[in-house]
């Protein structure tokens, strides 16, 4: 089979100006970035407020591993094959960060013959919104040493500064600095760090915002440290939310883009599912409800991270619940949950497969305590064995789960028709209604008690001194009855990486807390979460080239 | 009057659509971004090679004071004229970078009724040029991190690397930090710094190569620091050139916008003028060339640094050189250089202006010594007496000096016609070729001593005993034939940034070496050159912002 790159580049792209008239669009309505990229008018959403929104699918998967699970795939696939039944669909996905695609990943837009493209320019700068971030990110940094630097009037104790530095690039060497070294001419020295840009406030911001207003509010919330005196400063306080959104005036309007077969896709907004809620923008969500019949949408990691934060923070802020949750799972995946490892995948093992349907079993119970109506899609690998996949079906109609096996990237929408009758069945069937895990006058304690014990199935919670202590100071701050974003391993449902399977009986331990008062969540750090990830010893970037034709090589 | 914001948003602009059109582009040739910007094909520039060249018009000034000059004010204004004598004019200028208009200057795409436009856009992420630059450096940093935390196999002496890492922000608390802190997972701890994006040695690159293969060629060539056997390490050793020319692969396609009187321009490239040559890109130049009859380009600060090095480097990078030079006065600033401070400038002062000439004089003598034809632009403003005005075109005449009084800042084209139909008539009458400073092939001690001498007025060069021995080593590796970019203070023609007016019987200090070779330049760095700025008390980022109705502000 020819490679994802390869397939990008010969697909029969259209140009955007065509996917915005197929979406009704008019010439104030978006603005071309290149012939197959368009920026969607800030000012959309509100225009459009008054049609009635289509019906919203969230993907989401089991807990990853190595063997790929394919969510990204199947959710543009899915999107893909309701055009192929004439629902008008239209897929909703984050924006790739430049990180991962360096390192190990090499893209992220689907793969086979469910892609978005142009894939090179998703993967790449895009429409440079996460630049956009990064520079304002940046900028509230150096306004910030550079306030204390010219007297510090506001009394900002620079050990106490929570707001870091960011890059789109992975670099451990950033994880632990010292900045301001060299004299008084170069700034305070003080201890400091730099996250991956997807993990700014900011990204997260963009990504909860109503709109451009909204934005501009939230951004002057952003906690960026205490005082000596141990009180919050904010952004509002040093005037700098007026520059900031000016920044981001165009990161904020959704992309359009399209798929393989031409189905429209919004690609907007990627804050990490870890340390932030890991979903699209609203903006970008409620537009295509509003542009679509059907919206495909995706939340990061498995369902313990993306849909639980998808679910308790995104439908909260946005006002939308989705009306139907595919759960991704893929043999090989399962396997690895069941015991195997990696180089083990590619023969038959209904033991190792049985055992790590654990895994999966959770995750559909924790979305049936969302009281929402779901599907498990199984996405076909080439090594899947034909008893394999009855087995994992039989178990399912056991269970009286719906299932359907998808090859979309074999096949494209064509691969994901069964899957896409059952969704739109789904959908039109919904009776429930969405049911929080936790209230949000919840004590934060127990909002995370009740995460963690509904959605992870631990025993308990433990909290460290410091986090006890920051736990009180929350909520004499008034941030007590904000939502929690959890930050843990995306690869066990506990908060140790190596427990994979169902792990039972195990205590969730949290270290400490970061206000995101901006983003309006408070962010629970469990275990040993990474905010700015590593390159691998041979990464990604070594095998990435463009030749004198201008052929892209390495993108996958 | 009206601010430059308010000037700019009231503008007639057309779609991009139209001036490419009225260009003669195909729709091949263009790309939008947005509906006012647009990126012009990578392979344009060979399309367009059997075309005959049009006059390049290179616009300097005397040495930048507080009191301002006006140099892109006149370069946009001289194009805008050209036009209303039916001459087929271009602009080719320099990207803006976000550090400054953060910072002091609020923006830089010209003034009054002489401005490019978008100009919020322009002075803000334009189509992303900078950034990609960012994030080419910034993966290059952190590969070269992860290949010595991987075991090092190239042996790079983590105290001998020289490729720093870069932001598009003023942030003096970056200028020196430690890095590789927090143990063994988090990379090894070393000096490091930070400089601003646009004194990265990509820009450079971008700013000189001749297409994307010579881009890529000469990315491979970049020294990124020492061995422990102090064997110069570069990045096609590392085998990461093909990496970091697809991250550019957009960028370096010149970008086209317009001014307030719809005149094309040409906004691509925009390296520093000390550590780097302050010329926008040669492909930008010659596409120019190609497209019109005439182009007006810009080079940074001073005709001691920015022409020096556009006559001495980009002219011989590029194949191409100036028709005429303009040099661009105030008053003002004539008057600041003749010993008056900033507050003392708005009443007459004939004797502070006559001292002040001194200053223009050497500039003027140093375009002789290139044998190009030039004419003094003298840049109106407000309040400028006519006794002063008098007495400087006096002075020219009576040193048989072409003068033209401009006031494009408050007229546009219209105020420039004079200037216009005079650089016209002397492109016309042009006999002389350029006359360089140095031959390539002169020694680096003499090469350096040459520009001290003939730009500068310097009585001789002293080198650090560093220096000495960087020279002898640059000569054994091989560089020795390439040309020296001077890095020194841009307000002085000595290297004290105190000293204004003609400074005479001065010394050059040479403190250290820096070996662009991607960029094909030897960096002598002088007097304390800053490669990365600091924000003053009060930036100007504090009075920026959107409102509702989506008005900028702040942005001037």
């Amino acid at each position: 089979m020819k490679s994802d790159i390869e397939i990008a580049s010969q697909a029969q792209m259209k140009p955007i100006r065509y996917i915005a008239e197929k979406l009704s669009l008019t010439e104030d309505d978006w603005e071309p970035y290149g012939h197959y990229k368009a920026k969607l008018s800030v000012d959309l959403l509100e225009k459009l407020s008054d049609r009635p929104s289509g019906k919203v699918i969230l993907t989401t998967s089991i807990n990853p591993t190595p063997a790929g699970e394919g969510k990204s795939t199947v959710t543009v696939g899915l999107g893909q094959a309701l055009n192929h039944l004439n629902k008008k669909a239209i897929i909703a996905l984050r924006e790739p960060s430049l990180g991962p695609t360096m390192g190990i990943k090499g893209g992220a837009a689907g793969g086979g013959y469910a892609q978005v493209i142009p894939m090179d320019e998703i993967n790449l700068h895009f429409t440079g919104d996460i630049h956009a971030i990064t520079s304002a990110n940046n900028a509230l940094a150096a306004f910030i040493d550079n306030h204390i630097q010219h007297g510090n009037e506001m009394h900002i104790d620079p050990r106490r500064i929570g707001w870091k530095r960011v890059m789109d690039i992975n670099d451990r060497a950033l994880r632990e600095v010292v900045v301001g070294l060299g004299g008084p001419g170069k700034g305070i020295p003080r201890q400091d760090g730099f996250n991956i840009t997807v993990a700014s406030e900011l990204m997260a911001i963009l990504c909860l915002a109503a709109n451009l207003q909204d934005m501009k509010r939230r951004i002057g919330k952003i906690v960026i440290g205490y005082t000596y005196e141990k009180q919050p400063v904010n952004v509002e306080q040093l005037g700098f939310e007026g520059a900031l959104t000016l920044l981001l005036k165009d990161a904020i309007k959704p992309n359009l883009v399209q798929t393989l077969e031409n189905t429209p896709a919004l690609i907007h907004g990627g804050p990490f599912a870890n340390i932030a809620h890991g979903c699209n923008s609203v903006m970008a969500t409620k537009l295509a409800s509003k542009l679509g019949d059907y919206v495909v949408t995706e939340a990061g990691f498995g369902a313990d991270l993306g849909a639980e934060k998808f679910l308790n923070i995104k439908t909260r802020a946005a006002g939308l619940e989705p009306d139907a949750v595919v759960i991704v799972a893929t043999i090989r995946a399962l396997k690895m949950h069941g015991g195997l490892k990696k180089d083990q995948l590619n023969s038959q093992d209904l033991e190792a497969l049985n055992k790590g349907m654990e895994n999966l079993k959770k995750h559909i119970e924790t979305i049936e305590q969302f009281q929402l109506p779901f599907i498990v899609a199984v996405n076909k690998f080439p090594a899947d064995t034909q008893e394999e996949i009855d087995f994992l079906t039989k178990w399912c109609e056991k269970h009286s789960v719906e299932v359907s096996v998808v090859d979309v990237f074999a096949e494209g929408g064509q691969g994901g028709l069964d899957l896409a009758g059952k969704v739109v069945r789904l959908c039109e069937a919904k009776t429930t209604s969405l049911h929080y895990s936790y209230e949000l006058d919840d004590p934060i304690e127990l909002k995370i008690n009740k995460i963690a014990k509904k959605i992870y199935g631990a025993g308990g919670v433990e909290f460290s001194s410091k986090a006890s202590k920051q736990m009180v100071q929350m909520e004499q701050l008034g941030y007590g009855n904000l939502p929690v974003c959890m930050a843990k391993t995306q690869y066990s449902l506990s908060d140790r990486p190596e427990k994979l399977g169902r792990p039972k009986d195990f205590t969730i331990t949290v270290k400490e807390f970061h206000p995101s008062v901006g983003a309006g969540f408070i962010v629970a750090l469990t275990g040993d979460v990474m905010t700015m990830p590593g390159l691998p010893k041979y990464p990604a970037a070594l095998n990435m080239d463009i030749t004198e034709e201008g052929v892209i090589k390495g993108l996958f």
